[in-house]
């Protein structure tokens, strides 16, 4: 238990930037060396990270042989040939959300990693946050009764932030139901067991200066007959921290009076492009702060649970189980480090043999849930799902 | 303008009850008359409304010759009989929601109103509330674009408050879509424009004790491309009102500690139908109070309408919008009487011939949004709606 996992990163984007305390901190994995295009954000790598070493691609970060496992963090349309190049030389996978932006990729990806005999985990998701998977053990402990309605719900100012031209286009991967969906569905789907049967679902796009889904609002069937509606925008208006007292997605306090910021801030700059790559790993990437336990989980909006018998809310500590005559918390434990439960994860399928939760045939049947919301806006109609799986164990 | 309303009731219930401030407080209507089997009910009418007429029964109220108006607060069963009598005998009607429990019942209220030429008014509907008609005018005047997207969700102990058998019985129009989706759906439907295309949705009773519909979930589409999701459960467990700063349905201050009350309650309770005839008006009803301005509005759970230039998220004081700079409370007048809005619509309507809101096509326009919920669980399948109108003016 005590041996640390020699990871490697591909991709130091944005998403390695907000995993960047947790890779750095976890006392299960050491980060041995990085993949990327941008000599300025290598040569800070290694800095931060002496006696690493710095490729410039992903075919030389494969035949480092330090590196036991990598962390996919390129763009999305980059997922599935990392992931095949990686469990090719035997590398085991982490790989960002979604996944990737086809179902073909999905399936290229799993039956990659299957024939390595690698692992293959997708995350971070929010679904790895502690108190999702703490009314996930709520709900297998058949305490509760079976999850029967669930509703989410969460306003986010997502297509306000910096962006690449991809992320503002649906065809390359772009918009809130890729990006976001990818969350809210994967914590609905595991709260719900996994099983989805069909989805009926509308997506909006309110600014025309970003032509992608910016919001979208999702009935969602399971096999069991559970049920759960889901709503997302995007557009910097509603704040759906206010019903999380103030936590915000990646637990930090917020300030209640500071509205409109990241329309402000994206009205301040001229090249988005640039202030995209800025908020990339790099020259301008604050020092690596020591280690700092969290005060609050990961959070992804409103999202509560009805069983049999109690309704669970999720909250920024744990879960708000509400039975029939009375009302508690029961709080997560915190992790050592911010979303330290995705390593977690990782490190107990590489290193203790433990299938993971997030296996690639679950961010499959995730994705598949995504697509199924794009193409029921278009048609108007349920679209039945095809490739779920259940919550495993 | 100061002229009033001479009205009668029929039905000395728990709705009017809930009803009677407004109706003894409201400046533009007097209470002269009521009809009841019972004689402990009318007893005391008589001695809260001195000089007014107690009858035994609707035929008795449509005799009344110094009547003009009559508020049917009876079961739901009655609504088109007593309807279809009052509108007989030349009188306005004012009708408790659900309007009824068929489209058919509902017709024959249009046709005998219409025939005799007189008013039928659907209420008191939650989106009579303040805050919702704020909302409403902000959506007609255009500002903040079309709205898009609502998203509803409604936690309550419905199904714990004392019941008589048919209010436990779908078929005979119990359960939470006949009586809390009148209201919730209506509300939505107000806010979207009126015309519903389809509904997709799913239905739950989690107490074999209370076999009827505890909880519902549905996906509303508009003939105009709006969507709404709404979530209901009555089950005694979560308080939406928590997200409404612990003000409850009528207006008033909630503990926030109290938990559980309605099922410990009805837990102590032998005769429940006797229990709810005591909530009925009656001996045990509290003295009448003097008319006191009320300090929050009544509400319905959250609601957050996404038009395509704001945010507009109701709130017991009024209506948050949620702008791309800037977020402000709009407030909604408080009515003189809790209420008050309801016979504000329904004098209006009568004394001053301005068309109501809540006209019986209305009313049915939303009876077949609740009967669509139940269709649709029932089938599992999108549901075509026909019957839908308009928002007025």
């Amino acid at each position: 238990m005590t041996r640390r996992l020699r990871l490697g990163v591909v991709g130091l984007s944005r998403a390695f930037t907000l995993m960047l305390p947790t890779l750095a901190g976890h006392r299960r994995v050491e980060l041995v060396a990085c993949a990327d295009p941008r000599p300025e954000a290598r040569a800070r790598f290694t800095r931060d990270f002496p006696g690493s070493r710095a490729h410039a691609d992903i075919a030389a970060l494969c035949r480092d042989g330090a590196v036991e496992a990598i962390y996919v963090a390129t763009p999305h349309q980059y997922h599935a040939a990392d992931v095949i190049a990686a469990s090719a030389a035997g590398k085991h996978c982490l790989v960002e959300k979604p996944m990737a932006i086809t179902l073909d990729d999905c399936a290229a990806m799993i039956e990659a990693a299957d024939r390595a005999g690698v692992q293959l985990v997708i995350g971070h998701s929010h679904s790895q946050d502690g108190p999702v998977l703490a009314a996930r053990r709520l709900v297998a402990s058949g305490t509760h009764g079976r999850v029967r309605l669930i509703t989410a719900l969460t306003y986010t100012d997502f297509l306000y932030r910096p962006r690449r031209p991809e992320e503002l286009d649906t065809a390359r991967g772009g918009g809130v139901v890729f990006s976001q969906g990818a969350h809210q569905l994967d914590v609905v789907r595991l709260l719900g067991g996994g099983l989805l049967r069909s989805i009926r679902a509308q997506c909006f796009g309110w600014d025309a200066g970003r032509p992608t889904e910016g919001a979208y609002a999702a009935f969602l069937q399971f096999a069991d007959g559970a049920t759960a509606t889901l709503t997302y925008s995007g557009h910097g208006r509603y704040d759906s921290d206010e019903l999380m007292g103030w936590v915000g997605e990646l637990g930090q306090a917020r300030d209640p009076d500071a509205y409109g910021t990241a329309r402000r801030a994206l009205a301040g700059i001229t090249d988005e492009e640039a202030a995209k790559a800025r908020r990339a790993y790099g020259p301008d990437t604050p020092p690596l702060a020591p280690p700092a336990a969290p005060a609050f989980h990961n959070q992804f909006g409103f999202l509560l649970a009805s069983c049999e018998r109690a309704d669970l809310r999720l909250t920024p500590e744990g879960v708000m189980v509400h039975t029939d005559d009375r009302r508690w918390l029961e709080p997560a434990p915190l992790p050592e480090v911010p979303r330290g439960e995705v390593l977690d994860e990782f490190c107990a399928a590489v290193l203790d043999g433990i299938p993971p939760l997030h296996s690639g045939a679950w961010g499959m049947a995730t994705l598949e849930a995504c697509l199924a919301v794009l193409e029921s806006a278009r048609s108007g109609r349920d679209v039945t799902l095809s490739h779920q799986i259940a919550v495993p164990g």
